[in-house]
C-alpha cells in the first residue's frame, strides 16, 4: 500500500506529463474555437439518400464502417452527420465536410470508399447531392 | 531577467494550476469521444428554410445573431449547422441538435428565439422540419 502510495505520490511530482496533458488540453480548446469558421477550401456538402427499405440494416452498416474509417485515416475527410428520417428511416441525409477539392478527390479513390459503393450499388435507390456553404456553425465545445 | 526567469520556473513548479489544466483536458477530451453517439432524449432535426432572395443579409445576420446566443446561453441548445445552398443562397438548411425535449420547449419561449422569429416572419418563404436520428457521427477531434 506504500509503495503504491508513494507511486501515485511521484507521478503527481513529475511535471512532464502534467505539463503534456496541459498542452494536449490547450490544443484541443483551441482546435474546438478554431472549428467555428469554415476554411475558405473546405467543400460541405448534404447527400440525400433512398435506400431500399428492406436493407435499411446492411446499408447503415456499410455507411457506418465507411465514415468511421474515412474520419480516421484520411487526413482531409473532416465532419459527417448521418441521419435518417425519424417517420422514413430509409431517407438518409450525410452532411459531410472536406478539407478542400484534392481531398473530395483522394476520398473517392480510397478503397473503403470504393467497398462501400459496390456494397450499397443495389441498395441506394436514389442520391441527390446538394453543394452548400456554411452560413454559421454553433455548437457546445463537447459536441 | 532572473526575475522573470525565477517565476517562469516557479510558474511549473507549482502542480496545482497544471493538474486544473490537465483536468480540464482530459474532460475536453472525454467529452469529444462522448459526441459520436446520439443520447436517446437528444432532439434532431433538420430545417428546411426558404427566404426572400432580396433579404438574405438580413436573414443571415439574425440567424447567426440567434445560433450564437441560444448555444451560449442555453444549456440544452447543443448545435446548429446552419448551410445556404450554393446555387441557390436562399435555401438554408440548419441541422439541429437539443438535449431533449424540454430544452428544446424551453428554447422557442427564449427572448432571443422569440425576437428572430419576429425579425423573420417576413423573410422566410417556406419552411419543413424533418424530425431525424443519428445514424453516426465521426469527425476529426478538432472540428
Amino acid at each position: 500500500m506504500k509503495t503504491f502510495k508513494t507511486a501515485i505520490k511521484s507521478l503527481f511530482n513529475n511535471n512532464t506529463w502534467l505539463i503534456l496533458i496541459a498542452t494536449i488540453g490547450i490544443l484541443t480548446l483551441c482546435f474546438n474555437e478554431k472549428a467555428m469558421a469554415q476554411h475558405k477550401d473546405q467543400i460541405v456538402r448534404i447527400a440525400k439518400i433512398e435506400v431500399d427499405p428492406a436493407q435499411i440494416e446492411q446499408y447503415n452498416t456499410a455507411l457506418k464502417e465507411q465514415m468511421t474509417t474515412a474520419v480516421r485515416v484520411e487526413p482531409g475527410v473532416l465532419t459527417y452527420y448521418a441521419v435518417a428520417d425519424k417517420a422514413t428511416p430509409s431517407h438518409i441525409t450525410i452532411f459531410e465536410i472536406y478539407a478542400d477539392t484534392a481531398a473530395y478527390q483522394a476520398h473517392i479513390q480510397t478503397p473503403h470508399f470504393k467497398k462501400y459503393k459496390a456494397t450499397v450499388e443495389h441498395i441506394v435507390t436514389k442520391l441527390e447531392l446538394e453543394d452548400v456553404r456554411l452560413v454559421r456553425v454553433a455548437k457546445k465545445p463537447e459536441m
